[in-house]
């Protein structure tokens, strides 16, 4: 994928606005990451606002991490009123498949509002896809992690869920999926001690907003991007963590050091990207034809 | 007490899954803390998916830091499907004594859901044995903290709860009081320091929402174990800061630091565990008997 | 302004109980910057309780950032037994302008409750200044920041504000203004990397919150010595990130050290804080007489 680092320089050149209704649990740290992404972070999660508050954004994350219906409400109204201004929604659908509540909101969210980004780890996209699907006879087998065994399948899934969807569909995990209906990507940064500290998941999502907030018209690269940089600035944190010792608050703070600090010549040179095509009618598994560096295209 | 230190292994062998209605001002530090402590968190709290949510997890940790009625209302039915189903509840009664919501809320909980652990500090505690034994004239004073003066007091007092709820009991202070109604140990680590950030006693109850939930047949032993853990991390935290430099903050992240590499040899090393038992119907303060290292029997 | 250092001393003396209820993405900052002031910080955001809780402390803090029509009542309730009481109630009216629900709730604290203090960047003290006074023909403009350019306009509107609401205005910015009717006091103080982490401005408010609850007949003084504190804590901050490298996770972490290792001495040496009166009925930019180090007495 050429040039997809530039992102982040046109965020830090913009600056956009993005509308967080989001978890409890690690909103400061989605607000923090999003400031040293180059973002500005707003929460505001009740109907009195939310629509409004929306309406002054470059972007919009929606995350179900711990929810009530008062803010699942206020989410119904700011994503309606980020589709009729045509601002991208990033939906990160925390726990999907956990409770009846979290499945109802999440596929609720899809029917109600267009997502231009959908990311959860590989568990929750299985359990979306399986029930946007069951019409449809999708069948989403749920799986732990995304490795290299059962990458192409993942993809596929991913695939799937996008063409319903017409979102870019983001699964993380030590190898990130991102994926529209046409292509999909693998990002390979990142490091294990991302998931011993909480909010890595939900901070991603942030920066996906402030990326996209930024470039609207470039979906998959902002994802691909927000990835890759999030992955990369995890391996910085850990190189800096090795040098100066430490546990898990301080891969934290390194963390969001890392990002704050992160240029395009760093996120170059070390964002692992590779592309792949899947045949639309073949099987998922042996005809995944890797294919490196390719343009992309604005989907948008 | 012997072979305590084990609790915390056979929780990183595990990895329970550890339910909270908490709090949203240490929320992100009692997830955090727990995935430190070798736990996996999830937050939830609305009633129309704590009773699910309760059901998928090893523990569940209720802290009535910040209550509205909504999440009172979901703290019952997360208790009582944990109860049916006999996984371990945890309370943490924050502030109780300085509202009659939390008083209330604190005793409403009591009666309804049978805890396992009710872990507060000497006010907390104090109220809570005063409000339960109201009709049954136990008498209670508040005392601010346990000291050596007021320790075998205060050990009575927990378990004068202990008999009323059936729970152990956790004072946490100084000096940490651990009993059920036939044993009463005392912890003491831990450093000043811990009490000028804010989080620490949060934290304490949802490290003990780890440990009970991998070891859920030991509740005295994962009390003792989480206290002394704590404390340990608090000293090791402080120690730390000595020879780096720093005042809360750099405090707060080394607390996290140590957590999450402490070992059992370091634990058992530096843990100051002493039990002592009081005969059932002597005077509070003159028959502490203490002795040392006693071998505990699982109590559940 | 003679003396108001002493305000940070008193505060540690005294270990003044705050009360707050704020947003939930910047309140543990808040609590823990609460905690390094020498305060002691409730969080307590629920109409059952509100009132009560108000009545235990010495202070109130009333921040908009996150707002739901429960906490909004919760919000009316405390501030209305905070005057019954004479407690000082400092307002944060983070956001106001942005969306109607925050400017009716901003606008009708502003009536229902009076406000010792009322803290705001100069876009939101522009906006408290434009909707009060729209029936008495008072224009205030928005300014995104106060400069040296703006600085007798934006003391001027501060003083407006401060006659009709009889509250101290605090503007944040890269100068601070501290004003009540008869005085304005410019703070020089602070760095620019204190605006790329979330929760400065809501701590400053923390900080005003424990200085005032210990100081309640010095509100000028408390507001200068905390805009002061926390800018002279941004400086040291910087300096040691110079000197110990990192980025944004690292500078939060400096702060938090600064605050809770900040000294009368330290304080007096580095702030800069100048005095300047307006003659009423001058045009705005013409006039501002500067004068240093006025001996303030007690406004209250």
């Amino acid at each position: 994928m050429e040039n997809f680092t530039e992102i982040l320089g046109a965020t830090r050149q913009a600056t956009p606005l993005v509308h967080f209704i989001t978890n409890y649990v690690t909103v400061n740290d989605c607000a923090n990451i999003t400031l040293a992404a180059g973002g500005s972070p707003i929460m505001a999660d009740d109907a009195r606002e939310a629509g409004q508050i929306a309406g002054l954004c470059s972007a919009l994350v929606l995350n179900i991490g711990t929810l009530s219906e008062r803010t699942v409400r206020a989410m119904l109204l700011a994503g309606q009123t980020a589709n009729l201004l045509g601002r991208p929604v990033i939906l990160d659908p925390v726990g999907a498949g956990a409770s009846d509540f979290r499945n109802d909101t999440a596929l609720r969210l899809l029917r109600e509002v267009r997502c231009a980004v959908i990311k959860g780890n590989n568990a929750e996209i299985s359990f979306l896809a399986g029930g946007l699907a069951a019409a449809r006879g999708v069948d989403a087998g749920p799986e732990n992690l995304v490795t290299e065994e059962n990458l192409a399948e993942s993809a596929r899934r991913a695939q799937q869920l996008a063409a319903l969807t017409g979102a870019v569909i983001v699964i993380s995990g030590p190898i990130d999926i991102v994926a529209d209906s046409r292509e999909a990507w693998a990002v390979r940064n990142g490091h294990p001690l991302m998931a011993r500290i909480t909010g890595t998941g939900c901070m991603s999502a942030a920066v996906t907003g402030a990326f996209l907030g930024a470039n609207p018209y470039a979906p998959l690269q902002a994802c691909v991007c927000a990835m890759a940089g999030m992955g990369v600035c995890g391996e910085l944190a850990h190189e800096k963590l090795l040098a100066v010792g430490g546990g898990n608050g301080t891969y934290r703070m390194l963390l969001l050091d890392a990002m704050s600090r992160l240029d395009e010549a760093t996120l170059n040179a070390r964002a692992r990207v590779d592309g792949f095509r899947l045949s639309p009618h073949s099987s998922p598994c042996c005809n995944a034809a890797f294919f490196h560096t390719a343009a992309l295209q604005s989907k948008n």
